[in-house]
């Protein structure tokens, strides 16, 4: 049986489920695909229903979810509460963006004569193109994981979801997918549309699998690499979205510094230890001015780093890798201690960890992700000294830059340097809270992401969908969306966008 | 020095052109990308207007183009000049495209209170990625090549291009590529907004090159395949966009066999031998009934073949690997030979040639794309016949149904069938001569390409951007398109659709 261990107490206990199968994920792969063909004929209002369906089951079990949840991530009922809250309007916000309908690229251009000739008619829109497989993170056991933002976007296109279960909370995995495919049997939807998997190898075996059509991933680089091998390894070859990895430079101008020094410090404290510092979006450098200002928020950094207890993480393989990175950052990344937290106590804790460098001295062994609880402070003079250590980073997710309120020529160059190479630039705030709506983006140039797509947001169900055009094709083939007649949702008719009338 | 053969007469001769090193490779895409920097400051207002001088730049030099051409492809001026004009559209199009803006997906929410707490302003928009290597096509010395699709969309997106030219017609592509770089100077171009490299090995060093940020490719599958396997090996891997191969399925129903035998027999001939039957799109297996009517089309089919003269072909690669496949599809395959043209004369020549065989007797051998004038024809008595070979035959480009007047049942189920596996679907047509235009979807499950995207068509440039989201921006560092006051393209704001007013 596999196991499950509460990181708040350290105990390690047995649980009911075992690893799944190879014929077993064979199994659950068919029955996948079988539901795919199904679902086919059902439309978009019907999947609107379903979705809304499953946030209405997430919240009539949420005290057993949040409970449960929290005994094998210690994330805090605050937190989950909030979290799972934010799962919900996933569900519910695709829904929304299902009957609006924009997202398939509805397109007809009518036969005729063009500058070429005569153009046949043709009327293009997005399909969903199969069985998805998903594996959620370790760090959001509700929002990137069995009830997350993959599985919500692959079922809002029309897809069927199998997914992997993190090791790391089994048990909230499990009575997540229960909740959401009882809402899918309540509702009429084919066996099969939503399947679950258990076991490291179970995943790489549902990642050769013919039948699946794409991989969501949200996880390590490392973990993400090695489905990429098997994904250039398959006969065909498939789509893989994978949110990998991420430093998240801050930058503090002298003027933000001068002009901000307690926000930008308790601020930046509470960002980079959020949820024990194991956000994708944590800010993991931040540049401090060197002088007064930079000193004063270093210090309270210092002070409330020194203040705090030790941290609760997901689970040992995260404390036993964070302790080898701080490591390198120190060694061979020329980073100095400022300040540590406690670290005492039971459980898996990790001590929140301040870390100082000169802006000259980084290097890219200084740029290494720290997953946890831990800043590394750049001291800087100049903008040159900023832009030099940023490009020895990696690509980021996001990047944040804290101005003062008059320096607008700072300011351009900053956002020309830092947007070509990051998925989200925030100012004057801080990265972590990524909020769900139809203009976020969650996704950046490799290593943060591999893919031109986003993983949080309405735009997050483009990458399970694919384009098809059907050429001088009777009406009775048509999807609904694609007939003369429909007038229900925004669509390009010879070019010009046209909207819906509305009622 | 490189040569060129004229395929026409079969003569080989040398250029004065030579392969490029390494250390030139490198030094052209370090030029891509200085370029690309420099191009950040221009608007899709200037865009637009390069491409359309870079469209003048081509019908300037319409007669020498052709001529050369020509000479390296054998593949007329008829055809050559209207395969030029169509690349000329291709650039007005993205022209088009660019003014009107939606290609952009500006998305602003604005900030305020959400279900989930207070939520930032975010605004999204697609983005240019960097210099673009393009790997063009044998067979279509201008659409798909340097002056072709992949050169203007990512052109249009505000990309760097660097082309590498197609060993079967290099002067061709020197001769488009110095019209496109004049047409980019006098324009005012930044030096290295197009770049060209020739030769082989080359072409392995630019999709190597750190530098580059994608890679567009119309070719076979083996070439396409030694691609990616490099990209695999980089560093940071980039995305491939391939349009590697495909077979085409064309049905033909008892009824539209009946109703409409000659046109049908007529219209598939000029279908698969148009080019040399060297077309991506070339129907290469087509179901006929068993009965008279599939006689009569099939009897059709085998006059003209016996008829037809030999085909030039593009090249000695085409035609020896013609006849490889063909002996492969006949002695594997079961496939049996009903009629083959003449293939005397000089030059490149391929026998146009029809094949047949029972649907029963047909297997995943028979299925393999033969790039060249031949046909397979498979004759069927019932649909399940024709679904069970169609599950045999590896995703295609394109599908096409004909059918009678009055048979909805029959269509619908075919419909069904083809469309999840096709990226086009043609009705009562045939599938060469792809319409540049809006709706256009070139592109298909592996391996007929390797994305959920398009090579033809204005989405075609959706493969060279990237999204990017600003939170809390200042007005100074966002683009014109996501300021608030902006109305001159739609955007999507608080999740309505919002058109520009028109004046």
């Amino acid at each position: 049986m596999l196991t499950t261990t509460n990181p708040t107490t350290g105990t390690t206990q047995d649980t009911d489920i075992r690893a799944t199968t190879a014929d077993e994920t064979a199994a659950i792969a068919e029955s996948a695909r079988r539901a795919f063909d199904s679902l086919r004929g059902r439309s978009r209002q019907w999947r609107a229903a379903l979705l809304e369906a499953m946030a209405d089951g997430l919240e009539h079990r949420r005290a057993e979810l949040v409970s449960v949840a929290h005994a094998e991530t210690g994330l805090g009922e605050v937190r989950l509460n909030g979290e799972l809250s934010r799962s919900q309007f996933q569900f519910r916000l695709f829904a929304e963006a299902l009957r609006e309908g924009s997202y398939l690229e509805a397109t007809i251009d009518h036969a005729g004569d063009t500058p070429l000739g005569h153009g046949p008619d043709l009327r293009r829109m997005l399909f969903p193109i199969g069985p998805v497989a998903v594996f959620g993170s370790s760090n959001f056991p509700f929002a990137f994981s069995v009830a997350g933002g993959d599985t919500a976007s692959a079922l809002a296109g029309g897809n069927t979801v199998i997914l992997k279960a993190h090791s790391s909370h089994l048990l909230t995995s499990r009575l997540s997918f229960q909740i959401l495919a009882a809402a899918a049997e309540g509702f009429g939807a084919p066996d099969g549309t939503i399947g679950i998997i258990f076991g490291t190898e179970s995943g790489r075996v549902l990642v050769a699998d013919p039948r699946i059509a794409a991989v969501g991933f949200t996880g390590s680089l490392g973990a993400g690499q090695a489905l990429i091998e098997i994904i250039n390894a398959r006969e065909v070859p498939i789509p893989f979205f994978g949110e990998l990895s991420s430093l998240n430079p801050l930058i503090v101008t002298t003027a933000a510094a001068e002009e901000r020094t307690a926000a930008i410090g308790e601020g930046l404290f509470g960002s980079f230890t959020l949820g024990s510092g194991q956000f994708c979006t944590k800010p993991g450098v931040a540049f401090l001015p060197v002088g007064a200002s930079g000193d004063a928020i270093l210090a309270d950094l210092s002070a409330r780093t020194a203040a705090a207890g030790g941290m609760v993480l997901l689970n040992s393989r995260i404390s036993t890798s964070l302790t080898s990175i701080l490591g390198r950052i120190t060694d061979e990344g020329g980073a100095r201690l400022v300040a540590t937290g406690s670290s005492g106590g039971a459980g898996i804790l990790a001590a929140p960890t301040l870390l100082e460098i000169g802006a000259d001295e980084f290097t890219a062994a200084t740029a290494e992700e720290a997953f946890g609880p831990v800043l590394v402070v750049v001291r800087f003079k100049t903008l040159d000294q900023i832009f030099r250590a940023v490009d020895l980073m990696p690509a980021s997710l996001t990047a944040t830059v804290h101005h003062g309120s008059n320096e607008p020529d700072l300011v351009r160059r900053m956002s020309d340097k830092l947007a070509p190479t990051v998925g989200r630039l925030v100012f004057n705030g801080f990265p972590t809270g990524v909020r769900v709506s139809w203009a976020q983006h969650h996704g950046g140039n490799w290593p943060s992401t591999n893919s031109q797509h986003t993983s949080v947001g309405v735009s997050a169900i483009r990458r399970f969908l694919r384009p098809m055009a059907f050429q001088d094709a009777p009406d009775l083939v048509l999807p609904e969306e694609l007939r003369e007649e429909s007038v229900t949702i925004p669509r390009r008719i010879n070019g010009a966008l046209v909207l819906p009338r509305q009622d």
